[in-house]
């Protein structure tokens, strides 16, 4: 074989390939979830509250009675009485789509790398909030395509910053071939798109004539009131809609779907065949059954009552024990939190310290495309009961307050944050003083 | 919107997707199903003839008594518990593999796609039998990759044809990123590489550096004695081999898998990671307690047995009721025989005339890249009842016969075969004398 010593298959591999490496976030997992660890990295919803004897029952007889129709072959677009039944769930957000136009996923990751197939040439770009969602970054890297990212603030992302991008875009004599945006209880920024913004969105991407794919698994899981209107729900032919059914039911059956325009969707759909044959028959029987048989809206109010306490727990905590400096948004729905740190201490840096105290958390930097985001971090609630998230936070203020006191410390002896910066660099595992 | 008249959105599509176009086989498949049709056209195993109540209790217990886990997010290369009996199933070829190289995909059709974003550059040459599974060639198409078809016998892949495309890709300084073959029962040619033959290809796979990518659906589905030893049993470092549960259990889960060397592992869990984050769990865990709870090998056999029957009726009503000059090949496993019409008759443009007498099959041009395949078809006798499959045969003779008769017409009256080809193809739907 040739190829180098590490890989003899290198020489082989195609460009988009090369420099894939494991995500960090990955091996991170690994640690947190040993069990003295208070993992706030993670984003598992909590389905210990589903009542797994009803759903087990309905599963078991959807093989029973009609097993030669759920574990056979299906269509590579969905079951159409499935499709039905998602443009019924959409309806709840101000949707209004036809089954003929939603393609079933496996997962709304599959919906974002067959849209990404479809529009995405090498070199493309592709505009998103920053930071953005860790899954759609990894497929956008995938597809080649250039990241731009766009910055948000407690209202979501901000429609002058998207004009100034588009505009320098233009004078670049460049295009995006979308904007990819979560505007509901974002992940991981945990901030929800203004009303008023959406339409200016809409706005700007008419004037510019911009493609928006519009992702949004957490739209039913909002804390009070009902969910605000879809991107999707003012216009029809420029936004490409995303949902999935991992939060709102079990995301181990990996159903999600996309609501595109009826000559994206052919596209969609052959692009979806030459991956999957078929998204699996039986999952979506079980999810179409799901919605149709159980109290799936009540179980919804259920998860959001869960996750509302637990958003109440982090934000005391943090509250009552985050040293002065750091800042965090206020999540109206969903499971995120970001926290940004006082200037000059770095997230990734301290990591090892936080798993040192038994807490983790995703570092910002994995949520850009380009490097920003190492003052952040990710806190996700959705899981932990809240005592534990209480005594996440805990030693989470902790290791900050140390990592204060330390930058002090250097600044104070070697007079330039610098040469701190490099002692941590090249301390990546916990150095002898944290052992 | 700007974009042409028909689709406003085809400015924007990337380069891959802008020649798709939706597979005649998916539009014959709607006409097919319909109940008054014979359909010998499509793959699906026989699935009534599994124990559905024993599967349905299974996999509801799954759900109730392990809910929590079995709908959970898993790991992007698939579950420890699955990937270590993946390898005791491969045992059973004679493939020796460590489950840290096995990464369970969603079905063998997402193997094939992750396989071909891991090597295939725009361009590049894929080696394939002709005829090929038309799922690898719309992947392999995907890819924008060339596909050169080796042709077969009835002893399966040609060597020394292989050998030959080989040096003549040599010649024009090209070479094949892989050879993608299904040794066993092939889809569609209904043949078996000989076991001599696969050393053989393993030696010029050596001399030539090539990696060979064994597709193996129907391995265990073989009507007489031992399964023939896997390509990949005999070479662990060029061989990638990919497995299925879609014959052997349920198409309908899409659980597959791929074994690979350890270096282009890694690089798959990266790609399938970046597609749909993990294949479904819950799927993974019901394969696997089917696999350790259930009597699977003996339905494997109940299967074989099914299948070997309505072989059977199918060769005997070809050999009793085809004209002259048709040939098809003898398969010893698998689901498919492969027909060869006699020189001139076009199984494309004879086609509506066949869904006319209802039957369907599935024109041979569509197994291949390069517009070869005219005479041919693949008659499939995995799902009918053997009474079926014996009045399809009938049907479909009739037809052949007729085509046959109005060839001699046309030549006798036009003195040349091209008037009655663009005669036919002109008439692409039945013409008044058949409706």
């Amino acid at each position: 074989m040739s190829g180098n010593s590490l890989d003899p298959y290198s020489d082989r591999y195609a460009g988009r390939v090369r420099g894939m490496t494991a995500s960090e976030i990955r091996a991170l997992f690994a640690v947190a979830s040993r069990p003295e660890v208070v993992s706030l990295a993670g984003g598992m919803p909590y389905l210990p509250a589903l009542p797994m004897d009803a759903v087990g029952s309905m599963m078991g007889e959807l093989v029973s009675a009609s097993g030669a129709a759920t574990l056979q072959y299906g269509s590579g677009q969905g079951q159409l009485g499935l499709r039905e039944l998602i443009c019924d769930v959409m309806a709840l957000e101000g949707v209004s789509g036809s089954p003929d136009d939603v393609v079933v996923t496996v997962g709304s990751q599959q919906a974002l790398d067959i849209v990404s197939r479809v529009f995405l040439d090498p070199g493309d770009v592709v505009l998103a909030e920053g930071p953005s969602y860790v899954g759609a970054l990894g497929t956008f890297a995938a597809s080649e395509a250039e990241v731009v990212h766009v910055p948000m603030d407690g209202g979501g992302l901000i429609p002058a910053a998207l004009a100034s991008a588009l505009e320098r875009l233009r004078a670049d004599g460049r295009r995006a071939k979308f904007l990819y945006t979560v505007p509901n209880y974002h992940n991981p920024a945990g901030v929800t798109l203004a009303l008023d913004r959406r339409t200016e969105i809409l706005a700007l991407a008419e004037r510019y004539d911009l493609l928006v794919l519009e992702d949004n698994p957490y739209g039913l899981l909002g804390f009070s009131g009902d969910p605000v209107p879809a991107l999707r729900s003012f216009d029809d032919h420029r936004v490409i809609y995303l949902g999935s059914f991992s939060k709102t039911f079990a995301p181990g059956l990996r159903v999600g779907w996309v609501l595109a325009p009826h000559a994206v969707r052919e596209k969609l759909v052959l692009v979806s065949e030459a991956q999957v044959l078929c998204p699996p028959t039986y999952n979506q029987f079980a999810v179409a059954e799901y919605l149709r048989t159980q109290p799936w809206l009540e179980q919804v109010k259920v998860f959001r009552e869960i996750y509302r306490e637990r958003r109440d727990a982090m934000l005391e905590a943090l509250g009552a024990m985050m040293p002065a400096g750091c800042t965090w948004t206020r999540p109206e729905g969903g499971f995120y939190v970001w926290l940004t740190l006082p200037e000059g201490v770095d997230s990734k840096v301290m990591q090892p310290r936080g798993l040192h105290a038994r807490v983790a958390y995703v570092p910002g930097i994995g949520f850009y495309a380009d490097g920003q985001g190492r003052r952040d971090m990710r806190l996700s609630y959705c899981f932990p009961p809240p005592d534990r998230i209480r005594e996440g936070i805990r030693r989470l203020a902790g290791v900050v307050e140390e990592e204060i006191e330390l930058r002090a410390t250097f600044l104070g002896a070697a007079g330039s944050w610098q040469a701190h910066e490099r002692h941590n660099v090249s301390a990546d595992a916990p150095g002898p003083d944290l052992a």
